[in-house]
């Protein structure tokens, strides 16, 4: 079973797979796609769209997963956020990839142990789990740790 | 010159084309697309997406324009919104079209004169100008009243 995480944002989309046998897990790509902070909001979206679309035909993952979204504090980002996952989320649609959504908590919890985890707790869990990997950056590892808590809640 | 008009919702985004020649507007197509809310996310954005490319490659609109979009009271649907808007702006991004976004003031005040006008007042105003026009629904009039005021206010 590959597990394709993705964490959507307009600046910079991380996404990772993982294979899940049973209670193994292993790694097989992370990657992030930024965007031209020049160009308009549809090429943005687009680019983001079409690298989704690379990445799901290069790794056929079976299925994906992403961090369910909330409106914070600063609602400008989170609608740029939404726009992106809306492109991301557009490119899962059009290759059949069901999608599952997961709450921060949910995934920390599956990554640390405790839904309280700090982001730094995450990223050395990460190392732990997936000792092979060679991390991107930050939105690759928030990719990898939805993937892998998709991983152990196991199916959709 | 002929100007798209795009009002994307997740349940349903209306579409609307006019024809600028100065200060002349006439009325081209109009139309509704409906998602299945029964279908997964991914497929209802998908199906949006590909139906714009449909209406784009139909028409073949110089330019397009959307209304600004806000975090309001329900920031769930605000959500929701911004979602369709993402998978409705890569359409226009591989279409390469470009997106003009007016906020609702300025397009209540290009149809019908004053910023604070009703949505009543804006449907009724479409008939005066846009005569000819058979409206599919309140998501299509919403849609060629952007593309009205993307008109007034001429190129972007």
């Amino acid at each position: 079973m590959l597990i394709l995480g993705l964490d959507p944002s307009l600046t910079c989309t991380g996404w990772g797979v993982v294979r899940a046998e049973g209670p193994r897990l292993s790694h097989i790509a992370n990657g992030q796609v930024a965007t031209d902070t020049k160009a308009s909001m549809p090429e943005r979206l687009l680019h983001l769209h079409d690298a989704l679309i690379a990445v799901i035909e290069t790794y056929r993952p079976d299925r994906a997963a992403v961090e369910e979204v909330f409106v914070n504090k600063n609602p400008k980002s989170t609608l740029k956020l939404a726009h992106a996952r809306g492109a991301v989320l557009t490119a899962c649609g059009r290759m059949s990839l069901p999608v599952a959504e997961h709450s921060p908590r949910i995934v920390k919890k599956a990554v640390v142990g405790t839904g309280a985890a700090e982001k730094q707790q995450v990223q050395a869990m990460l190392k732990v789990l997936l000792p092979a990997a060679n991390i991107s950056g930050p939105d690759a590892a928030d990719a990898l740790a939805v993937a892998i808590a998709d991983a152990h809640l196991g199916g959709h």
